[in-house]
This record gives structure tokens, C-alpha cells and sequence, in this order.
């Protein structure tokens, strides 16, 4: 049996089980529930595990309902191996939409599990205060509720523990004297007793939805500022150790180097992506291994191990992790493609197919083909590609940027995924995949735990090229369960929108955008220096691309934006609501160039406003339109907002007009408080 | 173990096996797909089955992609016990989704996968064509096209028949010539060739979705005209048979009766709702059960059996079917309160506990408990309410309308939906529940096969209470999956909108909309006599309600209604365009009061337009915006629509402006051809 013909097997065993469904409950109805828990979230599509991070208030929410109109109570139960970790309460909203958050203590795989009954004690109190508001007898429903009482009396467990219990204590505070008169019985009246009583402990109808999963993971997974830099423009691994007491300085939590591996020189691209190169050129690190090795070798001209574990050690003593590049592709020198010819394409002139997409030819690189004709090969190629990520994890790098993983097989990322989380749970994948839709959240879904998105190209506020309509899918759709974005004005092979020949004022805004829009953001070296030049109008790499050369910067040239990036991040740490995504709420602009948006802390004590000019040419004012309710401003009260990049405080009303000035500021990041 | 505990149980084991997956991925990773094939519909949420009728043409669509940027085929087959019934090629569309039609020659239950691989020689083609644009060498292509040819040659089963097939044929057609020049290979010259080569026989990696099931039925349970009388209005159930010719000769196709049971006189409720019954009052029909027998009775004062199978046999010897009232509910008087007291509620004091609302009481009705305490009892009960049906379905009757089916639980009905499928599958339920959506979506999903909706409070084009929004969720969303509306402008609770004291103009619109837009639609005797009197300003209920009293009407009183049903269900019957929901397109009206939507018969053949004023009061005109393109209308061509309820034919460009006066007519309903 082919591995396509046991999935169709498996699938369609699963089909006839589902088809012998209705058959099945035909015999055993008393397998069904009594009740309806569905459309459980946090959850995926189809069926991974949705995602938290340690400690994050993760909202739940489900459809609940039964037939009939009693009163239903329901409450979210967490756990991890088998141990309840976070109950909640769920409260009833419109729509039979029951709501409520739990919080994951410390990393790992968590079953989530909604259960709802019928709230009996809150149902006949329900129908007992109608009734007296009609002023009709009660005499029958107080006899109802001595029965009820003597019922789950009698269905405590014994032992004298269980009446020290609250539903214990709720019974005994039930008197002759209470139990008398309906009006003490109201739960208006003893709340703390109706609550006892109508918890699930005496229903006997929980219904308990399918369990859904969540992987939980450190909070770096999905809270970040990133630095991207190529090594050998430092000197190599120890300039860019060097480079660390600097970044650390700056506020940044990762430090990302592309490949640092040897790099082939068969068909090496020159400088500006020549198609040769010339005696120095340096070549692209992702046309990975030579003769001096592959994937788990260093360039010797970027250092050694010991420097490998210096510039490790160095970002651990100051606070930051290293990210290195996981880009699964061979150059023609690697020793693979003399070790394992079976593991790439073969043509029939007998070379080996080297990466196309006609009419351009990648003749640098040689992609892996991660479906040999041989299962054996196949086992071995995917162990190998395993081995050096666990290669360079074993040396203290658990981040991981993975480069183009839409290009390899969906099959293998999940394989990889399910290894990492049983053996390395700490390691943390970004997907570099700028591509369909579809094609980001299936990635997203089988576990990357972060994920590049469309923000480099989301430029105005509106429509589907906007930047609100893009931030509020994500903060607020289905995608929030799940794809974690990571925000980049730029990247080495992306200079785009408002950067391409864009004024300083371009690369604060964007820069502030990213930091503030998204819990995880990154910029590329060179960005602080404005660097915008691109390779030609419609091409969006850079001029003079740093992947063909090496480049010389000085960072301490005056009115770089360094100074903006040591603000933001320390704004960003002071402020925990900069730390989530789905505590987003964007506010109304009169100016389709201005765009406003708050963020509340899960504890609820820090809220945060922004207000970011979107034009760098000219000053635009808006008067804005603050949803106070969302804010949670208290009746009658003003906003006291502490601008935390200029220092200055302003007391706003809900429709405050703001004037943005690109030359002098780009953005208010306020932290609010209410005055009188 | 409880049925809950029971429940939770197998839930807790799906999880566990969930939570092992990335566990045995790592494994085996053999067992994970090469592609990804998901999001197939039709679907319904929660993975009961979908809903088509037979020789309906369904749309099918998936998401389908792999990594890379290979080409990819993929089809859909659709499965009855194993042996496949229909299979269709998919498209490729925008977003990865693909889309085809498949159509299921007879009722039953279906399985729908959808196949999907890399089509190898359409990859091979795409990338030759573009070298050869790009005038690069194609030596090595034509080399690969050999060596893929020789493969597939070997691959094709041995024996004469093999290389009949189009596989083998289109083998065969590759001479050496053709396989010496590439351009002769490319797909745009030789098409059959290249679908051939492109299938899934020659693929390596088909992969096949998870097998969605799909519940056919007979055409009645999606398409009809209903009309509701009470017997006794018409002297009983030999009198209702005298009705059948004059509604068979409007075009019903179903005449559905209110229960036909003895009525209860413990606590019978007087004309107009009235709490204490008077001599002669005759009850509500839904006050079931007497000494005189209970849900498989008859009231002696409507017949016998003898008269009922009269009834039933008339209605089918005039193509017309007899539906029946399910009212899981019972009068005081009812057999089952003696013999199985276990099958109620009870009070403290011994009484059986008739059904509240509070305030309000209906101690006319006892409801029933399904979930009694000793499971023995529930066992007992359902299978005794199953038998009820069965019952009436062995007399004939094999179309029900559900009371209230959201005040019984969901387990009972997906029991019974079960037992019904495998053993009555030509039964054909319409769900009587006017409540929240996720209830009444739910109950679709659970298996009815007809659902009552809130087209009754729909009155305007657009927004949350309009026509055109609804119609739009109803046919273009997840529910046209599986939940069939049936749309009634009035029942006998309900007198809502523009009737309630509405003019004969109103009446004729509701019902216009009703028949034309929906498949399945109903109206409740006196709609066509124009009955309007609400019971009160803020009641729905008739004044006078024939619920508790005898009616005499006269349905011969000239200007009535009748004529336009017989127009209205006879251009329903001529045009097989009103037969469909999803196949609807509402086009642009400058004017909120009037609406215009068109439909397309599923061969293509037939095109319908209409048009609605939906002011009964005054006359109305719009300039439509006809969406040309929906409409498939030929480049150059004006419309040539002939209006079927006048008789009249007019030339329609684009743009037309059209003119109701609702005196003369409410609609024009047009047979649309084409004019140069």
C-alpha cells in the first residue's frame, strides 16, 4: 500500500464510521447529549491545536443551547495531562454566544473542554420571581424547591468534607425559616448560594463539548522585537556579538542571521543578484554549503564554533536570543548532493535539476525533494533536515526563521512541528512565507508559531490594501486562534510601499506601525539608516542587495532612527498591552491618512491610544471619533493623555482633533488615564 | 457510567487521539497527505450530513494546493455504498478554491470526496511553453517527456483493455514525432491528451479529502407548494377530500392538516384563546389526546380510518400528497397520562405539570419529559413516540410538520432522523421552529428536511429585516447546505407585516414573493379570502382564531385569491428555474420598494426575471440594475422578457425602468429569451 492509498483508507474508514452514525444513535440514543456545545474557540479550521502563550488571557467562546427555555450555566475547564489547570465561568451574550478567558500557567499541550448543563436552581428561581411579579402563588414551586434541596442533599458525597464544600455550605444555609419563603430563595437575594447550587456539581445534564487543543508556548512565541543582520557586514559571529550590548540597548529581544553556513561558489550569484560572480564576491548565504560543509557547518569566514557559542552567550547575558536562518535548499557544493544524490531532482541528461521558475533559472541552488521515489530516502531526508534543527537547538538556538516553508511539503512541517513539540517545546518556527492566504494559515495551522504576513504592503487605513481592515482580520478573526504575525517594514529581500525612496518620516511611521500594531515585529539592519533605494521601479529588492555583498554602516551617524527604536521598545515593555494583538480597537478617523487604535492590558490596568500620521510628506489632522465605551471610560470623564514619545500630556474628549506634523512627530503613543 | 458521563467519555478519547497526533506523525509521517483537500462543501458545520435531492445539480467547492507552484488536477466523486454514482472535474478559481457540480441519480446517503494531485504533464507543459516563449532550449524537456511517457506506459495495467482506455489512447498518440518536437506536446494542442495525462490514474500523490456525506432525497422534500386546512372547517376529513380536486387544480402539491387526534376537554380553551371552553367549543387541535384515543386516534367528528385513507388516496390520485401534524404533546385527557405517568413531569403535590410560560399557563397541555429519570422509561418513550409516526407513515402519510421540534431535544430528533433514514427513508420532515438562529440551524443540521423561517417578518429589500439580505444568507451561505426553506407569508399563529389589516395587493405580493422565491412555500386557508384581523394590536394571532373555533369560508367569493395561486404554481411548474434557491441573483432597484431577482433552471436552459413592488398601497417604479453577466446574457443583446402573468412581452436593455401599480399588479414574473 502506497502512504496515498493508506490516507485514503483511513479517510474513508472515518467516512463509513460517520455514516453509520445515525444507524448508531438509532440503537443508543442515550449516547447523545443532552445539550448543545459547539463552535468551541480558540480553535483551528481543522483540527490543530489552537495557540497561547504562558500566562496570556485567551478569551473562549462557544455556542450553547438546548431545546426548551430553562436556564443553562457553563464554564470553560483547562487542562493539561489530565489536570485541571484554569476553570472560568461562562457568561450567556446574544446569539447563544457564552463567553469567558482562561490562562495556561506554563507551556505545553492543553485540552480545552466547554461544559454546560441546565442551571435547575436558577430556572425555578427565574420562574418563581415572574410569578411573584404577577403576583401569583408560589406555595407549589417553595414545595418544588424543598424537593430539590432534599434531592441534592441526599447527592452530596458522603464524608464530613462535603458539606465544607460551597455547594455544601449552600445547602446548610438553606433554612426551614428560607426554604419558607420564596422571596429568600431569589437568587437576586444569594447569589453566592445560587451560584453553589447552579454550578454542574448537581446538574444531571453536563454536556461536555469535544475537547479542543491548545499548545501553549513561552511568551517570546508570540511577543518580540527583532533585529536582522548579516554577520559578515559585522566582521563576522564576533563582530556581531559585538554588535549585541548595542541592540540590547535599543530594546530588541532576537537578534535573526540569515544563513551562517559555508556558501557554495558553483554558479555564485555576484553583486546585485549578477549572474556571476568576480573574484571577492561573497555570494548569498541562503546558496548554502560548500566543500567546507553544509547545514550544520560555519563559514569560516564568519568564525568558528567557539564564536557561535560567544555571540549565543552574549545575547543570553544581555536579554536576547539569537534566530538563525532554517532554509531547507543546497548549494551544488554541499555534501549532500554528493552524499545523497537520491535526496534532489534528476534530469535525463543525468545532472541534478537545479531551482526554476521559467523563464528564470536559480542555477546557485538546488531545491530537496522531500518525496524520493524511495520511502526509505524520504525517511532519511526528512530525519536529516531534522537533525539540523536539532543540531543547532542542542547548541542553544531555539528560535528558528524558516525560510519559503510553502515550498516544501505541508506533510513535512507537521512532522517536523509534532517532533519539536514532543522534544523540544521551547523551539520557536517563523514562517517566511509571503503567499496565498490559504497557503499562510495552513502553515500557521500546522504549528509555526509565527508567521511574516501582508503588513509590508498595507499602506493606507481602508479596504482590502488597508492596514486596519488587515490588523482587525487578524486581531479579531478566526486567524487571531492561531497565526501569530510578525510585522516587518522591511526585510532583505522586501523594500516596499512608503519606503521605496521614502523620506525618514516613512521609516518612523512603518516602524511605528509594526511596533506598536503587533506584539512581534522585526526590522532588517540599515533600516535605522533610511537605506531606500531599489533595484530598479519594479523590482523590490535593494539596490546593491546586502545578499551579495558585504556592507559597511555607520549607526552612529546623527538623525538615524535609533533613538525611535530605543523609545518604542521601552514603551513596549513599560506598557503590557503592547504585548497581545487581540486587545485591539481601532478608533474612528475623520482622515483616511490618520489612524488611531487602543490597546488594554489582559489584567485590564494598562490601556494604551496611538495615533500614527499614515502620510511622511505632510502634516494631517483628523478629528477622531473615540469609542469610549471600548475604552471603558468612566461616565463624565475625560481622556489625561501622557504622550510617552514627546513627553507632553493632553485631556481629550471623544472627539479630540489631532494634527500630525511627519518632519517634527509621526505618532502620539499615549498611555491614558481619566481626568474629571 | 450515565449517558453524559458516557458522552464525555468518547470525548475524552477523541481528544486523547487528537492530542497523539503530532506524536504519531513524527512516526509515521507516511500517513500525512501530499496535498492539502479541505473545506469541502456542501457541508454542514458539525459534520452531519448535507442535503440534496436527486438529479439536483449540487456545487461542490474545496480548497485545494499543495507547496510549490506545480500544476495541480483534481476532481470530485460522489459514492452510494461504495460504488461511485458521479464524478466531475474541478476548476481551479481564485484563493486555492476549486468548484464543479455533481448530481445524485436517487435518494440516500452519499459520500462526496474530493481527489486531488500534481497533474505532472500540465506542470511539464506550463513550464515548456514558457521556455519556448522565452525562445530558451527545450532538449532536456523533451527528454523528461520521454522518460515521463515510458513511465506511465509501464505503469498502465497489463492486458488488451488497458490500452483502450483515454489513458492508454492518449499514450498511443504520442509518436516518436510528436515526442521529438515539444511544441507538439504543449496542451493547447492536443487537449484530450493532455486531460488524459493529467489525471489521477498517472498521478503519484492523490490525495483524497476526508469523505463528506451527503443525505439525498426524493424531489418533494425540497420543491412544492403547501396549503394548510382544518378538516373540521370542511366537515371533516371526507370534507377535506372534496377539497383535494379544487387544490390540485390551483397546483398544491401538498395539503397538510393540523392534528387530527381527539381534542382534550380538561381545561379546553374557548374561541379566541379563551381560558374556559364553552358547549360546542370545539379546542384546539393541539390540545391532543381523550378518552377517545391519543396520538394514533382520529376524532370521531372528523372521521374514521375508512376516511382518512379516502383522503390520502384522493390527494395521491391527484399528484398531491396529505402532510401531517407531529405535536409531541398532550391534553390531560390523553391515554398516555394513565398508562405511562412516567412520562411527564411532576409536582410536590402529585399533579402532573401542565406547560408555563410564566406568567403564562397552558393547562391544556401536558408536556412530555424525555429525559425521565429511569432510562428504561425514556427508552420507552421515545420509541413510543417513533411508533406514532410510523404509524401515520404506514397509513400512507410521508410528509410531517414538526410542532415546536426546538422544545423536544436535539438527541430525540437525531434519533429518530437516524431510525427514519434507515427504515423510512422517503419520510420527509418540515421543522415548525420560529426561533434563534443557531436553534433552528442546528435542527437543519440534525436532519429535517424542510425548516419554517422568519421570511414572514421580512418587509423591506434590504438590511437585517429585509427580503433580499435574507434570501442572500439562505441561498449563498453556509445553511444552503443543508437547511431547505419553506416559506409561508401566514399560518394560523401568525398574522404579521403588511397583512395584519392589509389590503388584497399585500396578500398578493406575500405571496408572490413566497412562491417565486423559495422552492417549498405554503399558505394557511383564508390567505387567498384576504383574512386580516389581528387578535390585537400586539398579537400575531387571528382574531377569531380557527385554532378554537369552526370556520365556514367561501372560497368561490369572486376577486379571491385563487386564480393567481393556479397562475403562480403553474408558471412554477413551466419553469424548472423556481424549482432552485442557490441558483437566485437579486439585481440593483434605485427604489427600496421594489426588488428584482432572477433564477437559472440547472440545465442552463431556462432563465426566469421578477419583479416585485412591495408597497401594497401604492404604485411604485424603479430603474433596475440587471446584472448582465448573471443573466448570461449573449454580447449585443437586449432582454426579451414575456411577463407570464399578463401575458404581455416587453424588450429590456440593461437598464430598464419599471412601473407596478399594485391595484392592477403586484409583480411581473418573466420568461426572459433574448432579442439582437
Amino acid at each position: 500500500m502506497t502512504t496515498t492509498e493508506r490516507a485514503a483508507a483511513r479517510a474513508g474508514e472515518r467516512a463509513r464510521q460517520r455514516s453509520q452514525r445515525a444507524v448508531r444513535a438509532a440503537g443508543d440514543p442515550s449516547q447523545l447529549p443532552h445539550l448543545v456545545v459547539q463552535d468551541v474557540r480558540p480553535s483551528t479550521p481543522h483540527g490543530y491545536p489552537a495557540k497561547a502563550m504562558a500566562g496570556e488571557k485567551v478569551p473562549v467562546v462557544a455556542s450553547v443551547f438546548r431545546d426548551g427555555h430553562d436556564v443553562l450555566g457553563a464554564r470553560a475547564v483547562l487542562s493539561k495531562a489530565g489536570e485541571e489547570a484554569c476553570t472560568c465561568d461562562l457568561a450567556p451574550g446574544p446569539d447563544d454566544t457564552w463567553s469567558g478567558a482562561v490562562s495556561a500557567p506554563e507551556p505545553g499541550f492543553y485540552e480545552l473542554v466547554i461544559e454546560a448543563w441546565t442551571d435547575r436552581y436558577a430556572t425555578w428561581a427565574k420562574k418563581v420571581a415572574v410569578k411573584l411579579a404577577a403576583r401569583q402563588d408560589v406555595g407549589i414551586e417553595i414545595a418544588e424547591a424543598r424537593a430539590l434541596i432534599e434531592e441534592w442533599s441526599r447527592q452530596l458525597p458522603a464524608g464530613d468534607g462535603a458539606l465544607e464544600g460551597p455547594v455544601g455550605q449552600a445547602l446548610r444555609s438553606l433554612t426551614d425559616e428560607t426554604l419558607d419563603d420564596a422571596r429568600r430563595l431569589n437568587p437576586a437575594l444569594s447569589a453566592p448560594v445560587a451560584h453553589a447550587l447552579g454550578g454542574p456539581e448537581l446538574a444531571r445534564d453536563v454536556t461536555r463539548s469535544v475537547p479542543a487543543l491548545v499548545w501553549v508556548e513561552r511568551e517570546r512565541a508570540g511577543v518580540g522585537a527583532w533585529y536582522e543582520l548579516f554577520p559578515r557586514s559585522f566582521g563576522g559571529l564576533r563582530g556581531a556579538a559585538a554588535q549585541i550590548p548595542r541592540l540590547a540597548g535599543l530594546g530588541f529581544d532576537v537578534v535573526y542571521l540569515p544563513p551562517v553556513h559555508p556558501i557554495g561558489h558553483t554558479f555564485r550569484k555576484g553583486r546585485d543578484n549578477a549572474l556571476e560572480a568576480v573574484l571577492g564576491d561573497p555570494g548569498s548565504p541562503w546558496a548554502i554549503g560548500s566543500e567546507e560543509g553544509g547545514h550544520t557547518a560555519i563559514h569560516p569566514a564568519l568564525g568558528d564554533f567557539d564564536d557561535f557559542d560567544f555571540l549565543v552567550r552574549t545575547a543570553r547575558e544581555h536579554g536576547m536570543e539569537v534566530a538563525l536562518d532554517y532554509a531547507l535548499q543546497c548549494s551544488p557544493d554541499h555534501p549532500w548532493v554528493k552524499e545523497h544524490p537520491e535526496w534532489f531532482f534528476h534530469r535525463p541528461d543525468g545532472s541534478i535539476a537545479y531551482a526554476e521558475n521559467p523563464p528564470k533559472k536559480y542555477q546557485d541552488t538546488y531545491p530537496l525533494n522531500f518525496w524520493p521515489a524511495r520511502e526509505a530516502d524520504r525517511v532519511a531526508l526528512w530525519e536529516a533536515c531534522r537533525e539540523v534543527m536539532y543540531f543547532w537547538a542542542d547548541r542553544g538556538v531555539r528560535i528558528f526563521r524558516v525560510d519559503n516553508p510553502h515550498t516544501k511539503p505541508f506533510a513535512f512541517w507537521e512532522w517536523l512541528i509534532g517532533c519539536l513539540r514532543a522534544e523540544q517545546p521551547d523551539v520557536v518556527l517563523l514562517a517566511e512565507a509571503f503567499t496565498r492566504p490559504k497557503v499562510m494559515a495552513r502553515l500557521a495551522e500546522t504549528g509555526f508559531s509565527q508567521s511574516y504576513t501582508y503588513f509590508t504592503w498595507r499602506v493606507p487605513q481602508y479596504g482590502p490594501e488597508g492596514i486596519r481592515t488587515y490588523v482587525e482580520e487578524l486581531a479579531h478573526g478566526p486567524l487571531a486562534d492561531y497565526l501569530r504575525p510578525n510585522f516587518w517594514p522591511n526585510t532583505p529581500d522586501i523594500l516596499s510601499g512608503p519606503l521605496r525612496g521614502g523620506p525618514p518620516a516613512a521609516f518612523a511611521l512603518r516602524y511605528v506601525l509594526a511596533a506598536t500594531l503587533s506584539p512581534l515585529y522585526g526590522v532588517y539592519s540599515g533600516y535605522e539608516l533610511y537605506e531606500n533605494e531599489p533595484a530598479s521601479p519594479d523590482n523590490e529588492e535593494y539596490l546593491h542587495s546586502e545578499k551579495y555583498e558585504i556592507k559597511d554602516r555607520d549607526f552612529s551617524r546623527p538623525g538615524n532612527l535609533s533613538p525611535l527604536f530605543s523609545v518604542v521598545n521601552a514603551i513596549r515593555r513599560r506598557h503590557p498591552a503592547f504585548s497581545r494583538l487581540r486587545n485591539i480597537t481601532f478608533h474612528g478617523s475623520d482622515n483616511e491618512a490618520m489612524v488611531a487604535f487602543s490597546k488594554r492590558s489582559d489584567d485590564g490596568k494598562d490601556l494604551v491610544l496611538v495615533v500614527v500620521n499614515l502620510d511622511p510628506y505632510a502634516t494631517q489632522g483628523a478629528t477622531l471619533d473615540l469609542d469610549m465605551t471600548a475604552l471603558g471610560a468612566p461616565p463624565g470623564t475625560s481622556l489625561e493623555v501622557h504622550d510617552e514619545l514627546s513627553g507632553e500630556v493632553y485631556v481629550w474628549g471623544s472627539r479630540p482633533y489631532v494634527l500630525l506634523n511627519p518632519l517634527q512627530r509621526v505618532a502620539h503613543i499615549c498611555d491614558v488615564r481619566w481626568a474629571r
